[in-house]
C-alpha cells in the first residue's frame, strides 16, 4: 500500500530560467515526479536573456549555478533557450561533472524524433530561437537526417501570453498565423521551442487540427530529468512528497503574482538571491 | 496537403449543462474535434441542479433538449451529473432516436475500466453523485465487476474551484484530503466525477502520486462523442474548422466572465435563451 512519509529532507533538483518562463517546465517535473524536491531560480533582475552576448550569458549560467549547488542541487535543469544555446557545454564544464545537466532544445527534439511518423516536423519559437538553428541541428542529430523541421517565428506571442488578461480573439488570430505553414508543410508533431506557448496549448492544437502531436520542453525534459535521476542512482524515494520553493533575483511579489498562472500549482514563498547587476552596455529592454 | 476550408455550416453537436461546468468537456470536444460546430447550453437560470427532483430535471432535459433540436443539433450532449442520472433513459425515448446522446458517467467508468491494470479503481465527485452510485454500477457493468471502485465524497471542492481566485493551499489541502484514501487503497485510476475538477488537475496528479491515471469526464466523451459520429456517419469534413457559440438561460455577461476560465478558450458571443421558470417550492440554493 502506498504510504506518504513527511519530509525528510531531499537535494533537490534546481531549475533555473530568465524569468517565469521555466515554470512550464518545473509545473511538467512537478506533476510527473511528485516525489523530487525542487528549488526554482528566475533571474528576473537581468530579464530578458534574449538581447545579450554569449559570454554575458555563460557569465550568468555559472553564477546561477554555484548558487544552486550551494544550495545543495543534484541535478541541474536550464530551462531558457538563450542561456542553453550560449553556455550549456562551457557550464558543463564549469562544474566539472559535479551535477547532471539537462537543458532545453535537445530533449524536446530527441522526443519529436521518437513521435513522428511522417517525419515532417515543425517548430513554432521566438525568432531569436528560429534564428538560431538549434532545433534544427538537435532534430537531424537525434533523427539521424530523417525528420525535416518546418520552422516558424512567432514574433508576439510570448509577450501577449506574458501580458496575461484573458484568452481572446487577438491570441487566436496570433496563433493561427503560426500555424498556417505548419499545416501547409503537413506536419505530424511540432515541437513548442518557448516555455510560454504550453500557456496557449488548447487554442495551439485546435489550430493545428487533430492528431497533430504537440511537444513542450516541460515534457521532454521532464522525461529527460528521469531518466538522469535513474542512471545516476539520484532518485528520491518514491512514496515520500515533495516540496518546492522558489528564489528570484528580481522583485519577489512580482514573481509571485506572474508566476502562479505559470506554474498552475501554488507558489507560496519566494526568496530573494542577490546577482551581479547586468554589465553596463548591454540591453536589457 | 491539408487545407482548411472556410465554413460551410454543419449542424452543431449540443452540449448542456446546468451552468459553466460543462465547459470543460466542451474544452476536451474542441481539443479534439476541431473539424465539428458546437453549440453550448448553459441552464444558469435554474442552476444548481443538485437538489432538485428528479421528474423536475427530466423535465428541464426535455425542454434544453428540444431548444437544442430546433438550433438543428445532430447530437446531444447531457454534460452534468444530476441530469443525466435523472433523465438519460427518458431523454432518449423522448427524442425518438432523432440524435444520439451521450450523457457522463458510462463513458468515464468505460474507459477507467480500459486503463486500469491492478482493477482498484478511484472516484471523487460531490457527496450527490457519489450518494447515488451511479459510477459504482457504471464500473461494474463495464469492467464486469472485475473493477473495484473506491468512492472519494469532496462537498467543497466545486464551489472552491466555482469561487475562482489564486490557486492556494486552501484547494491544495482540500485535494489532498480527498486523495488520502484514494492513496490508501491503492487506486491506479482515479475518475474525476464532476466537471469542475479539470481545473485543479495538475493538484490531483501531484496528490495521487506518479503512476496514477486520471479519467475526466471530458476526454471520455470526446471519445464518446467521435465514435458516435463515425458510427452514425455523421462526421463533418475533418479538414473544415468548427466554430462554437453559447446560450445561457441566465445573464450572458455572467456567464462568459465565468466561462472563460472554465473552457480555457475564447469566449466571444452568449446568446440568451428563454426558459421555463423553476417550479415554485424548490430550492435553488
Amino acid at each position: 500500500m502506498p504510504r506518504v512519509t513527511a519530509l525528510p529532507t531531499e537535494p533537490p533538483i534546481a531549475v533555473f530560467d530568465s524569468g517565469v518562463g521555466g515554470l512550464t517546465v518545473l509545473h511538467e517535473c512537478l506533476v510527473s515526479l511528485p516525489h523530487e524536491d525542487f528549488l526554482y531560480l528566475g533571474d528576473t533582475a537581468r530579464f530578458p536573456y534574449g538581447n545579450r552576448s554569449a559570454p554575458e550569458l555563460r557569465g550568468f549560467a555559472f553564477e546561477l549555478a554555484d548558487i544552486l549547488l550551494e544550495h545543495g542541487a543534484k541535478l541541474l535543469v536550464v530551462a531558457c533557450n538563450s542561456a542553453t544555446a550560449a553556455a550549456l557545454p562551457d557550464l558543463r564544464e564549469h562544474l566539472h561533472g559535479r551535477v547532471p545537466v539537462v537543458g532545453v532544445v535537445k530533449p524536446e527534439s530527441r522526443r519529436a524524433a521518437d513521435v513522428t511518423r511522417s517525419g515532417a516536423v515543425g517548430l513554432i519559437a521566438t525568432p531569436a530561437t528560429v534564428a538560431s538553428g538549434a532545433y534544427e541541428r538537435a532534430l537531424a542529430g537525434a533523427s539521424d537526417g530523417a525528420a525535416r523541421l518546418t520552422s516558424v517565428a512567432a514574433p508576439d506571442l510570448a509577450s501577449l501570453i506574458q501580458a496575461g488578461g484573458e484568452v481572446d480573439q487577438v491570441t487566436v488570430d496570433c496563433v493561427e498565423r503560426a500555424c498556417a505553414p505548419l499545416r501547409a508543410a503537413a506536419v505530424d508533431t511540432v515541437i513548442l521551442g518557448c516555455t510560454h506557448y504550453p500557456l496557449v496549448r488548447p487554442i495551439l492544437q485546435r489550430a493545428l487540427g487533430r492528431g497533430v502531436e504537440i511537444v513542450t520542453s516541460g515534457q521532454a525534459i521532464a522525461a529527460e530529468v528521469e531518466a538522469e535521476l535513474e542512471r545516476d542512482g539520484l532518485t528520491a524515494d518514491p512514496h515520500r512528497r515533495g516540496m518546492y520553493r522558489f528564489l528570484s533575483s528580481g522583485d519577489p511579489d512580482e514573481f509571485r503574482r506572474l508566476g502562479t498562472r505559470f506554474l498552475q500549482l501554488p507558489v507560496a514563498r519566494v526568496g530573494h538571491v542577490q546577482v551581479a547587476p547586468a554589465p553596463a552596455g548591454t540591453v536589457a529592454a
